[in-house]
Protein backbone atom coordinates (compact mmCIF):
# COMPACT_ATOMS: atom_id res chain seq x y z
CA UNK A 1 0.00 0.00 0.00
CA UNK A 2 0.93 3.65 -0.61
CA UNK A 3 2.16 5.94 2.35
CA UNK A 4 -0.88 8.27 2.62
CA UNK A 5 2.03 11.07 3.29
CA UNK A 6 5.46 11.40 1.83
CA UNK A 7 6.42 14.18 4.54
CA UNK A 8 4.53 14.76 7.62
CA UNK A 9 5.55 17.44 10.29
CA UNK A 10 4.41 16.76 14.08
CA UNK A 11 4.45 20.33 16.27
CA UNK A 12 5.03 18.83 19.73
CA UNK A 13 5.55 14.99 20.67
CA UNK A 14 3.56 14.69 24.09
CA UNK A 15 0.84 12.20 24.59
CA UNK A 16 -0.98 12.90 21.40
CA UNK A 17 1.49 13.98 18.60
CA UNK A 18 3.99 11.32 20.36
CA UNK A 19 1.10 8.91 19.72
CA UNK A 20 0.33 10.01 16.17
CA UNK A 21 3.83 9.14 15.57
CA UNK A 22 3.89 5.48 16.92
CA UNK A 23 0.85 4.46 14.70
CA UNK A 24 1.70 6.80 11.46
CA UNK A 25 5.32 4.72 11.70
CA UNK A 26 3.12 1.52 12.45
CA UNK A 27 0.79 1.66 9.62
CA UNK A 28 3.41 3.02 7.21
CA UNK A 29 1.17 6.09 7.10
CA UNK A 30 4.08 8.68 6.02
CA UNK A 31 7.02 7.74 4.57
CA UNK A 32 8.76 10.40 6.68
CA UNK A 33 8.31 11.77 10.04
CA UNK A 34 9.73 14.58 11.56
CA UNK A 35 9.45 15.60 14.86
CA UNK A 36 9.25 19.08 15.37
CA UNK A 37 9.12 21.12 18.96
CA UNK A 38 11.07 23.23 21.60
CA UNK A 39 12.44 20.42 23.72
CA UNK A 40 15.51 18.53 22.47
CA UNK A 41 14.73 15.88 25.29
CA UNK A 42 11.70 14.84 23.53
CA UNK A 43 12.64 14.96 20.54
CA UNK A 44 15.57 12.68 21.06
CA UNK A 45 13.47 10.42 23.13
CA UNK A 46 10.77 10.12 20.52
CA UNK A 47 13.93 9.59 17.56
CA UNK A 48 15.43 6.80 19.87
CA UNK A 49 12.13 5.09 20.28
CA UNK A 50 12.16 5.01 16.38
CA UNK A 51 8.62 7.16 15.81
CA UNK A 52 10.46 9.71 13.91
CA UNK A 53 13.13 10.01 11.27
CA UNK A 54 14.72 13.38 12.02
CA UNK A 55 13.62 16.53 14.07
CA UNK A 56 14.30 20.12 14.42
CA UNK A 57 13.88 22.33 16.72
CA UNK A 58 13.04 25.21 13.77
CA UNK A 59 9.39 25.16 12.98
CA UNK A 60 10.02 27.04 9.92
CA UNK A 61 12.84 25.00 8.99
CA UNK A 62 11.74 21.52 9.88
CA UNK A 63 8.41 21.82 8.13
CA UNK A 64 9.77 23.55 4.67
CA UNK A 65 8.94 20.39 3.16
CA UNK A 66 6.05 18.51 4.39
CA UNK A 67 3.06 17.20 2.70
CA UNK A 68 1.04 17.70 6.09
CA UNK A 69 1.75 19.42 9.37
CA UNK A 70 0.38 18.12 12.73
CA UNK A 71 0.02 20.86 15.32
CA UNK A 72 -0.10 18.65 18.79
CA UNK A 73 0.51 21.30 21.40
CA UNK A 74 -1.59 23.17 24.21
CA UNK A 75 -4.56 24.93 22.00
CA UNK A 76 -3.13 28.39 23.21
CA UNK A 77 -0.13 28.21 20.55
CA UNK A 78 -1.78 26.38 17.87
CA UNK A 79 -2.47 29.61 16.28
CA UNK A 80 0.84 30.92 16.71
CA UNK A 81 2.61 27.54 15.37
CA UNK A 82 0.36 28.17 12.08
CA UNK A 83 1.69 31.79 12.06
CA UNK A 84 5.30 31.10 12.08
CA UNK A 85 5.80 28.28 9.67
CA UNK A 86 2.93 29.47 6.74
CA UNK A 87 5.44 31.74 5.26
CA UNK A 88 7.54 28.47 4.57
CA UNK A 89 5.23 25.94 3.20
CA UNK A 90 4.59 24.55 -0.05
CA UNK A 91 1.83 24.96 -1.65
CA UNK A 92 -0.43 22.49 -1.29
CA UNK A 93 0.48 21.46 2.46
CA UNK A 94 -1.93 20.33 4.46
CA UNK A 95 -2.03 21.73 8.16
CA UNK A 96 -4.37 20.07 10.52
CA UNK A 97 -4.64 20.59 14.91
CA UNK A 98 -5.52 17.99 17.22
CA UNK A 99 -7.00 20.58 19.55
CA UNK A 100 -9.93 20.47 22.62
CA UNK A 101 -10.92 23.71 21.70
CA UNK A 102 -12.05 24.80 17.81
CA UNK A 103 -13.63 28.08 17.30
CA UNK A 104 -11.22 30.49 18.07
CA UNK A 105 -8.16 28.07 16.26
CA UNK A 106 -10.15 27.71 13.09
CA UNK A 107 -11.79 31.65 12.72
CA UNK A 108 -8.18 32.70 13.80
CA UNK A 109 -6.08 30.53 11.14
CA UNK A 110 -8.92 31.09 8.55
CA UNK A 111 -8.31 34.63 9.20
CA UNK A 112 -4.66 34.79 8.06
CA UNK A 113 -4.15 31.38 6.18
CA UNK A 114 -3.24 31.71 2.39
CA UNK A 115 -5.37 30.17 0.30
CA UNK A 116 -2.43 28.24 -1.19
CA UNK A 117 -2.51 26.37 2.02
CA UNK A 118 -4.98 24.25 3.75
CA UNK A 119 -6.32 23.61 7.56
CA UNK A 120 -8.06 21.44 8.36
CA UNK A 121 -9.44 21.51 12.39
CA UNK A 122 -9.32 18.19 14.01
CA UNK A 123 -9.93 17.00 17.59
CA UNK A 124 -9.34 13.33 18.46
CA UNK A 125 -11.34 12.45 21.31
CA UNK A 126 -8.37 10.36 23.39
CA UNK A 127 -6.15 10.93 25.94
CA UNK A 128 -5.03 9.86 29.40
CA UNK A 129 -4.03 11.65 32.71
CA UNK A 130 -0.57 11.07 31.87
CA UNK A 131 1.33 13.47 29.28
CA UNK A 132 4.58 13.63 27.33
CA UNK A 133 5.94 11.15 24.92
CA UNK A 134 6.94 8.70 27.65
CA UNK A 135 2.91 8.24 27.98
CA UNK A 136 2.29 7.82 24.50
CA UNK A 137 1.29 4.63 22.59
CA UNK A 138 0.19 3.37 18.97
CA UNK A 139 -3.02 2.46 20.43
CA UNK A 140 -4.00 5.72 21.90
CA UNK A 141 -6.72 6.28 19.02
CA UNK A 142 -8.17 3.16 18.71
CA UNK A 143 -11.67 2.77 18.69
CA UNK A 144 -11.62 6.92 19.99
CA UNK A 145 -13.89 9.26 17.70
CA UNK A 146 -12.16 12.47 15.69
CA UNK A 147 -14.27 15.39 15.31
CA UNK A 148 -13.29 17.37 12.11
CA UNK A 149 -15.10 20.76 12.15
CA UNK A 150 -14.65 21.49 9.00
CA UNK A 151 -16.07 25.31 7.51
CA UNK A 152 -17.13 26.42 3.79
CA UNK A 153 -13.65 27.46 3.22
CA UNK A 154 -12.05 23.82 4.01
CA UNK A 155 -10.38 22.07 0.82
CA UNK A 156 -12.35 18.71 0.45
CA UNK A 157 -9.30 17.03 -0.76
CA UNK A 158 -7.75 17.96 1.66
CA UNK A 159 -10.12 17.46 4.91
CA UNK A 160 -10.75 14.14 2.79
CA UNK A 161 -6.83 13.25 3.61
CA UNK A 162 -7.16 14.46 7.54
CA UNK A 163 -10.21 12.01 7.86
CA UNK A 164 -8.00 9.27 6.24
CA UNK A 165 -4.67 9.81 8.78
CA UNK A 166 -7.15 10.03 11.38
CA UNK A 167 -9.32 6.35 10.21
CA UNK A 168 -5.94 4.70 9.59
CA UNK A 169 -4.83 6.15 13.07
CA UNK A 170 -7.57 3.76 14.56
CA UNK A 171 -10.61 6.77 14.64
CA UNK A 172 -14.09 7.13 14.23
CA UNK A 173 -14.09 10.56 11.86
CA UNK A 174 -17.65 12.19 12.79
CA UNK A 175 -18.27 15.85 11.32
CA UNK A 176 -19.32 18.93 13.36
CA UNK A 177 -19.25 22.81 13.75
CA UNK A 178 -17.07 23.86 15.79
CA UNK A 179 -19.26 25.91 17.73
CA UNK A 180 -21.32 22.88 18.61
CA UNK A 181 -18.08 20.92 19.13
CA UNK A 182 -17.19 23.59 21.73
CA UNK A 183 -20.54 23.87 23.00
CA UNK A 184 -19.94 20.05 23.66
CA UNK A 185 -16.70 19.83 24.94
CA UNK A 186 -17.31 22.38 27.37
CA UNK A 187 -19.91 20.78 29.32
CA UNK A 188 -18.38 16.83 28.58
CA UNK A 189 -14.87 17.41 29.34
CA UNK A 190 -14.04 21.33 29.90
CA UNK A 191 -16.62 21.82 32.84
CA UNK A 192 -15.46 18.20 34.55
CA UNK A 193 -12.04 18.76 34.32
CA UNK A 194 -12.10 22.44 35.95
CA UNK A 195 -14.73 20.75 38.59
CA UNK A 196 -12.48 17.87 39.37
CA UNK A 197 -9.40 20.45 39.73
CA UNK A 198 -11.39 22.14 42.06
CA UNK A 199 -12.31 19.06 43.96
CA UNK A 200 -9.04 18.09 44.23
CA UNK A 201 -8.08 21.56 45.96
CA UNK A 202 -10.97 21.92 48.35
CA UNK A 203 -9.38 18.09 49.38
CA UNK A 204 -5.93 19.37 49.82
CA UNK A 205 -7.19 22.06 51.48
CA UNK A 206 -8.96 19.77 54.42
CA UNK A 207 -6.41 17.73 54.12
CA UNK A 208 -3.67 20.39 55.53
CA UNK A 209 -6.11 20.89 58.35
CA UNK A 210 -7.23 17.25 59.18
CA UNK A 211 -3.95 14.94 57.67
CA UNK A 212 -4.77 11.38 56.56
CA UNK A 213 -7.36 11.78 54.01
CA UNK A 214 -5.25 10.46 51.45
CA UNK A 215 -5.35 7.32 52.66
CA UNK A 216 -8.82 6.79 52.13
CA UNK A 217 -9.57 8.50 48.59
CA UNK A 218 -10.88 4.71 47.38
CA UNK A 219 -14.18 6.29 48.92
CA UNK A 220 -15.18 7.86 45.66
CA UNK A 221 -12.47 10.78 45.31
CA UNK A 222 -9.37 9.19 43.68
CA UNK A 223 -11.41 9.08 40.27
CA UNK A 224 -11.31 13.24 40.85
CA UNK A 225 -7.58 12.69 41.33
CA UNK A 226 -7.10 11.01 38.16
CA UNK A 227 -9.05 13.69 35.78
CA UNK A 228 -6.91 16.68 37.68
CA UNK A 229 -3.75 15.17 37.21
CA UNK A 230 -4.27 15.80 33.85
CA UNK A 231 -1.65 18.25 31.87
CA UNK A 232 -1.94 21.89 33.69
CA UNK A 233 -0.46 24.06 30.67
CA UNK A 234 -2.71 22.51 28.04
CA UNK A 235 -5.83 22.81 30.82
CA UNK A 236 -5.04 26.36 31.21
CA UNK A 237 -5.24 26.80 27.47
CA UNK A 238 -8.56 24.93 26.61
CA UNK A 239 -10.19 27.25 29.67
CA UNK A 240 -9.20 30.31 28.15
CA UNK A 241 -9.74 29.42 25.01
CA UNK A 242 -13.52 28.17 25.47
CA UNK A 243 -14.49 30.73 28.70
CA UNK A 244 -17.51 31.71 26.62
CA UNK A 245 -18.83 27.75 26.48
CA UNK A 246 -17.58 27.08 29.92
CA UNK A 247 -18.21 30.15 31.84
CA UNK A 248 -22.02 29.82 31.51
CA UNK A 249 -22.07 26.29 32.70
CA UNK A 250 -19.97 26.98 35.61
CA UNK A 251 -22.97 28.96 36.81
CA UNK A 252 -25.25 26.39 36.05
CA UNK A 253 -23.47 24.04 38.01
CA UNK A 254 -23.23 26.12 41.16
CA UNK A 255 -27.01 26.88 40.93
CA UNK A 256 -27.69 22.88 40.52
CA UNK A 257 -25.00 22.30 43.73
CA UNK A 258 -26.32 24.81 45.48
CA UNK A 259 -29.98 23.59 45.46
CA UNK A 260 -28.61 19.80 46.07
CA UNK A 261 -27.35 21.98 49.20
CA UNK A 262 -30.80 23.67 49.86
CA UNK A 263 -32.22 19.84 49.97
CA UNK A 264 -29.53 18.61 52.40
CA UNK A 265 -29.87 21.37 54.90
CA UNK A 266 -33.60 21.14 54.62
CA UNK A 267 -33.98 17.40 54.76
CA UNK A 268 -35.91 17.41 51.62
CA UNK A 269 -36.24 13.73 50.85
CA UNK A 270 -38.58 13.61 48.07
CA UNK A 271 -36.38 16.60 46.26
CA UNK A 272 -33.18 14.80 46.86
CA UNK A 273 -33.78 11.75 45.85
CA UNK A 274 -35.19 12.89 42.44
CA UNK A 275 -32.27 14.63 41.70
CA UNK A 276 -29.65 11.27 42.35
CA UNK A 277 -32.42 9.62 40.77
CA UNK A 278 -32.35 11.08 37.81
CA UNK A 279 -28.40 11.08 37.55
CA UNK A 280 -28.31 7.28 37.97
CA UNK A 281 -30.95 6.87 34.97
CA UNK A 282 -28.85 9.33 32.81
CA UNK A 283 -25.97 6.43 33.64
CA UNK A 284 -28.04 3.53 31.36
CA UNK A 285 -27.54 5.84 28.26
CA UNK A 286 -23.72 6.62 28.41
CA UNK A 287 -23.30 2.71 28.48
CA UNK B 1 -10.73 -24.23 62.20
CA UNK B 2 -13.87 -23.54 64.25
CA UNK B 3 -16.41 -21.19 63.03
CA UNK B 4 -16.19 -17.66 64.76
CA UNK B 5 -19.78 -17.35 64.74
CA UNK B 6 -22.27 -19.62 65.62
CA UNK B 7 -25.41 -17.55 63.92
CA UNK B 8 -24.73 -14.52 62.16
CA UNK B 9 -27.81 -12.69 61.44
CA UNK B 10 -27.34 -9.84 58.20
CA UNK B 11 -30.38 -7.21 57.95
CA UNK B 12 -30.01 -6.28 54.46
CA UNK B 13 -28.84 -8.01 51.48
CA UNK B 14 -27.65 -5.54 49.15
CA UNK B 15 -23.88 -5.27 47.67
CA UNK B 16 -22.58 -4.49 50.62
CA UNK B 17 -24.87 -7.35 53.42
CA UNK B 18 -24.68 -9.77 49.90
CA UNK B 19 -20.99 -9.87 49.44
CA UNK B 20 -20.42 -9.96 53.43
CA UNK B 21 -22.71 -13.39 53.42
CA UNK B 22 -20.92 -14.84 50.33
CA UNK B 23 -17.25 -14.43 51.77
CA UNK B 24 -18.94 -15.52 55.34
CA UNK B 25 -20.23 -18.91 53.84
CA UNK B 26 -16.90 -19.19 51.79
CA UNK B 27 -14.48 -18.40 54.61
CA UNK B 28 -17.17 -20.43 56.95
CA UNK B 29 -16.97 -17.78 59.32
CA UNK B 30 -20.23 -18.37 60.41
CA UNK B 31 -22.12 -22.00 60.53
CA UNK B 32 -25.64 -20.67 60.07
CA UNK B 33 -26.32 -17.34 57.88
CA UNK B 34 -29.73 -15.94 58.35
CA UNK B 35 -30.64 -13.00 56.11
CA UNK B 36 -33.35 -10.30 57.19
CA UNK B 37 -34.81 -7.84 55.03
CA UNK B 38 -37.92 -6.23 53.49
CA UNK B 39 -37.63 -7.70 49.66
CA UNK B 40 -38.43 -11.29 49.57
CA UNK B 41 -37.16 -11.39 45.96
CA UNK B 42 -33.76 -10.37 47.07
CA UNK B 43 -33.80 -12.74 50.41
CA UNK B 44 -34.51 -15.46 47.76
CA UNK B 45 -31.87 -14.55 45.26
CA UNK B 46 -29.28 -14.95 48.33
CA UNK B 47 -31.00 -18.19 49.58
CA UNK B 48 -30.60 -19.90 46.00
CA UNK B 49 -27.06 -18.63 45.72
CA UNK B 50 -26.31 -20.42 49.31
CA UNK B 51 -25.29 -17.54 50.53
CA UNK B 52 -27.91 -17.84 53.40
CA UNK B 53 -29.03 -20.75 55.00
CA UNK B 54 -32.71 -18.83 56.18
CA UNK B 55 -34.32 -15.49 55.34
CA UNK B 56 -36.92 -13.90 57.32
CA UNK B 57 -39.21 -10.58 56.65
CA UNK B 58 -39.39 -10.39 60.20
CA UNK B 59 -36.23 -8.65 61.92
CA UNK B 60 -37.35 -9.37 65.68
CA UNK B 61 -37.73 -12.88 64.53
CA UNK B 62 -35.23 -13.71 61.88
CA UNK B 63 -32.38 -12.33 64.84
CA UNK B 64 -33.70 -13.89 67.88
CA UNK B 65 -30.71 -16.52 68.06
CA UNK B 66 -28.09 -14.58 66.57
CA UNK B 67 -24.47 -14.28 68.11
CA UNK B 68 -24.21 -11.36 65.68
CA UNK B 69 -26.21 -9.21 63.45
CA UNK B 70 -25.02 -6.97 60.76
CA UNK B 71 -26.93 -4.09 59.82
CA UNK B 72 -26.13 -3.42 56.53
CA UNK B 73 -29.12 -0.84 55.60
CA UNK B 74 -28.90 2.39 53.96
CA UNK B 75 -27.64 4.45 57.11
CA UNK B 76 -31.24 6.48 57.59
CA UNK B 77 -32.56 2.92 59.06
CA UNK B 78 -29.99 1.57 61.05
CA UNK B 79 -31.09 2.54 64.55
CA UNK B 80 -34.11 2.13 63.68
CA UNK B 81 -33.53 -1.32 63.30
CA UNK B 82 -31.34 -1.85 66.39
CA UNK B 83 -34.30 -0.57 67.91
CA UNK B 84 -36.50 -2.77 66.80
CA UNK B 85 -34.02 -5.88 67.67
CA UNK B 86 -32.98 -4.49 70.40
CA UNK B 87 -35.99 -5.89 72.74
CA UNK B 88 -35.78 -9.94 71.38
CA UNK B 89 -31.66 -10.05 71.51
CA UNK B 90 -30.03 -12.79 73.30
CA UNK B 91 -28.00 -11.36 76.09
CA UNK B 92 -24.31 -11.27 74.58
CA UNK B 93 -25.45 -10.57 71.10
CA UNK B 94 -23.04 -8.45 68.92
CA UNK B 95 -24.67 -5.63 66.87
CA UNK B 96 -22.43 -4.28 64.35
CA UNK B 97 -22.96 -1.72 61.00
CA UNK B 98 -21.48 -0.75 57.84
CA UNK B 99 -22.48 2.37 57.56
CA UNK B 100 -20.64 5.30 56.11
CA UNK B 101 -21.33 7.61 58.47
CA UNK B 102 -20.19 7.08 61.97
CA UNK B 103 -21.29 9.47 65.00
CA UNK B 104 -24.77 9.65 65.12
CA UNK B 105 -25.59 5.89 64.67
CA UNK B 106 -22.80 5.38 67.09
CA UNK B 107 -24.08 7.91 69.96
CA UNK B 108 -27.62 7.17 69.10
CA UNK B 109 -27.44 3.67 69.71
CA UNK B 110 -25.16 4.29 72.89
CA UNK B 111 -27.67 6.06 73.80
CA UNK B 112 -30.75 3.40 74.23
CA UNK B 113 -28.72 -0.01 73.81
CA UNK B 114 -29.53 -2.26 77.11
CA UNK B 115 -25.79 -3.42 78.88
CA UNK B 116 -26.44 -6.73 77.58
CA UNK B 117 -25.73 -6.29 74.15
CA UNK B 118 -23.18 -4.92 72.46
CA UNK B 119 -22.67 -2.46 69.39
CA UNK B 120 -19.97 -1.86 67.34
CA UNK B 121 -19.78 0.72 64.74
CA UNK B 122 -18.16 -0.29 61.71
CA UNK B 123 -17.37 0.99 58.12
CA UNK B 124 -16.08 -1.54 55.47
CA UNK B 125 -14.71 1.10 52.63
CA UNK B 126 -15.97 -1.45 49.56
CA UNK B 127 -18.40 -0.87 46.98
CA UNK B 128 -18.98 -0.35 43.30
CA UNK B 129 -21.64 1.97 41.59
CA UNK B 130 -23.95 -0.99 41.05
CA UNK B 131 -26.16 -2.04 44.11
CA UNK B 132 -28.87 -4.97 45.12
CA UNK B 133 -27.68 -8.56 45.44
CA UNK B 134 -27.39 -9.48 41.82
CA UNK B 135 -24.19 -7.13 42.44
CA UNK B 136 -22.54 -8.45 45.45
CA UNK B 137 -19.36 -10.64 45.23
CA UNK B 138 -17.64 -12.52 47.64
CA UNK B 139 -14.21 -10.81 46.91
CA UNK B 140 -15.30 -7.27 47.55
CA UNK B 141 -13.78 -6.43 50.73
CA UNK B 142 -10.16 -7.71 49.56
CA UNK B 143 -7.71 -5.71 50.51
CA UNK B 144 -10.16 -3.18 51.44
CA UNK B 145 -9.78 -0.91 54.82
CA UNK B 146 -12.16 -1.26 57.62
CA UNK B 147 -12.88 1.33 59.91
CA UNK B 148 -13.92 1.01 63.28
CA UNK B 149 -14.85 3.37 65.48
CA UNK B 150 -15.60 1.81 69.36
CA UNK B 151 -16.07 4.48 72.38
CA UNK B 152 -15.02 4.26 75.70
CA UNK B 153 -18.44 2.13 76.11
CA UNK B 154 -17.45 -0.47 73.32
CA UNK B 155 -16.89 -3.90 74.55
CA UNK B 156 -13.86 -5.04 73.97
CA UNK B 157 -14.13 -8.52 72.98
CA UNK B 158 -16.77 -7.87 70.78
CA UNK B 159 -15.07 -5.25 68.90
CA UNK B 160 -12.20 -8.01 68.29
CA UNK B 161 -14.72 -10.66 67.13
CA UNK B 162 -15.98 -7.60 64.66
CA UNK B 163 -12.15 -7.37 63.78
CA UNK B 164 -11.82 -11.25 63.17
CA UNK B 165 -14.80 -10.89 61.51
CA UNK B 166 -13.79 -8.15 59.02
CA UNK B 167 -10.23 -9.62 58.82
CA UNK B 168 -11.30 -12.84 57.78
CA UNK B 169 -13.15 -11.25 54.94
CA UNK B 170 -10.68 -9.43 53.53
CA UNK B 171 -10.00 -5.72 55.41
CA UNK B 172 -7.35 -4.11 56.96
CA UNK B 173 -8.89 -2.75 60.10
CA UNK B 174 -8.26 0.59 60.87
CA UNK B 175 -9.52 2.54 64.89
CA UNK B 176 -10.63 6.12 64.36
CA UNK B 177 -12.85 8.44 66.14
CA UNK B 178 -16.64 8.34 64.91
CA UNK B 179 -16.34 12.37 64.52
CA UNK B 180 -12.77 12.14 62.69
CA UNK B 181 -14.25 9.14 60.16
CA UNK B 182 -16.97 11.72 59.53
CA UNK B 183 -14.87 14.59 58.72
CA UNK B 184 -12.82 12.46 56.45
CA UNK B 185 -15.50 10.81 54.85
CA UNK B 186 -17.20 13.81 54.26
CA UNK B 187 -14.17 15.25 52.64
CA UNK B 188 -12.64 12.06 50.50
CA UNK B 189 -16.27 10.38 49.43
CA UNK B 190 -19.27 12.65 50.58
CA UNK B 191 -18.72 15.91 48.61
CA UNK B 192 -16.97 13.58 45.67
CA UNK B 193 -20.26 12.22 45.17
CA UNK B 194 -22.42 15.02 45.76
CA UNK B 195 -20.10 17.08 43.32
CA UNK B 196 -20.39 14.15 40.72
CA UNK B 197 -24.79 14.21 40.89
CA UNK B 198 -24.47 17.78 40.47
CA UNK B 199 -22.27 18.06 37.55
CA UNK B 200 -24.27 14.96 36.15
CA UNK B 201 -27.38 17.14 36.70
CA UNK B 202 -25.85 19.94 34.82
CA UNK B 203 -24.86 17.84 32.07
CA UNK B 204 -28.44 16.56 31.86
CA UNK B 205 -29.75 20.00 31.61
CA UNK B 206 -27.15 20.76 28.87
CA UNK B 207 -28.03 17.51 26.92
CA UNK B 208 -31.51 18.81 26.99
CA UNK B 209 -30.51 22.09 24.99
CA UNK B 210 -28.01 20.95 22.60
CA UNK B 211 -28.62 17.10 22.26
CA UNK B 212 -26.44 14.47 21.64
CA UNK B 213 -23.62 15.07 24.55
CA UNK B 214 -24.08 11.51 25.99
CA UNK B 215 -21.80 10.39 22.69
CA UNK B 216 -18.92 12.26 23.49
CA UNK B 217 -18.79 11.12 27.52
CA UNK B 218 -15.28 9.56 27.01
CA UNK B 219 -13.60 13.38 27.35
CA UNK B 220 -13.53 13.30 31.03
CA UNK B 221 -17.23 13.06 32.26
CA UNK B 222 -17.88 9.19 31.89
CA UNK B 223 -16.00 8.72 35.45
CA UNK B 224 -18.58 10.73 36.76
CA UNK B 225 -21.85 9.54 35.80
CA UNK B 226 -20.20 6.14 37.13
CA UNK B 227 -19.83 8.00 40.84
CA UNK B 228 -23.51 9.10 40.05
CA UNK B 229 -25.02 6.18 39.15
CA UNK B 230 -24.28 4.75 43.19
CA UNK B 231 -27.49 3.86 45.35
CA UNK B 232 -29.57 6.97 45.66
CA UNK B 233 -31.46 6.14 49.13
CA UNK B 234 -27.96 5.09 50.46
CA UNK B 235 -26.56 8.59 49.45
CA UNK B 236 -29.77 10.62 50.28
CA UNK B 237 -29.18 9.31 54.14
CA UNK B 238 -25.60 9.84 54.07
CA UNK B 239 -25.94 13.74 53.01
CA UNK B 240 -28.95 14.47 55.40
CA UNK B 241 -27.27 12.22 58.60
CA UNK B 242 -23.47 14.04 57.89
CA UNK B 243 -24.63 17.53 56.85
CA UNK B 244 -22.62 19.28 59.64
CA UNK B 245 -19.65 17.94 58.19
CA UNK B 246 -20.64 17.96 54.03
CA UNK B 247 -22.33 21.39 54.32
CA UNK B 248 -18.63 23.55 55.11
CA UNK B 249 -17.46 21.82 52.68
CA UNK B 250 -19.58 22.60 49.62
CA UNK B 251 -19.31 26.10 50.86
CA UNK B 252 -15.40 25.88 50.19
CA UNK B 253 -15.67 23.97 47.05
CA UNK B 254 -17.81 26.19 46.09
CA UNK B 255 -15.10 29.25 46.86
CA UNK B 256 -12.66 27.44 45.29
CA UNK B 257 -14.40 26.76 42.02
CA UNK B 258 -15.03 31.19 42.38
CA UNK B 259 -11.34 31.76 42.19
CA UNK B 260 -10.59 29.34 39.64
CA UNK B 261 -13.56 30.85 37.54
CA UNK B 262 -12.14 34.40 38.07
CA UNK B 263 -8.90 33.22 37.00
CA UNK B 264 -10.15 32.30 33.67
CA UNK B 265 -12.44 35.55 33.61
CA UNK B 266 -9.26 37.61 34.25
CA UNK B 267 -7.19 35.09 31.78
CA UNK B 268 -4.83 34.68 35.03
CA UNK B 269 -2.27 32.64 33.92
CA UNK B 270 0.07 32.27 36.64
CA UNK B 271 -2.61 32.35 39.29
CA UNK B 272 -4.79 29.38 37.00
CA UNK B 273 -1.32 26.89 36.56
CA UNK B 274 -0.55 27.00 40.06
CA UNK B 275 -3.65 25.70 41.15
CA UNK B 276 -3.98 23.05 38.42
CA UNK B 277 -0.28 22.33 39.13
CA UNK B 278 -1.02 21.80 42.84
CA UNK B 279 -3.96 19.12 41.50
CA UNK B 280 -1.29 17.42 39.77
CA UNK B 281 1.32 17.23 42.58
CA UNK B 282 -1.38 16.09 45.10
CA UNK B 283 -2.47 12.68 42.83
CA UNK B 284 1.51 11.23 43.43
CA UNK B 285 0.89 11.19 47.45
CA UNK B 286 -2.03 9.21 46.49
CA UNK B 287 -0.63 6.53 44.34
Amino acid sequence: MDFLFKRMAIVGLGLIGGSLARIAREKRIAEQIVGLGRSRETLELALAAGSIDEYSLDLKQGSGNADIVVIATPVGVVVDAVREIAGSLKPGTIITDVGSVKKKIVEEVESFLPSHLYFVGAHPIAGTENSGFQASFAQLFQGARCVFTPTERTNAPAAAKVKELWEQAGCDVILMEAEKHDRIFAAVSHLPHLIAYSLVNTVIDAEEKEGGLVNFSAGGFKDFTRIAASHPVMWRDIFFMNKENILPLIDHFTKVLEELKSYIVQEDSEQLTAVLDKSRRFRRKIN
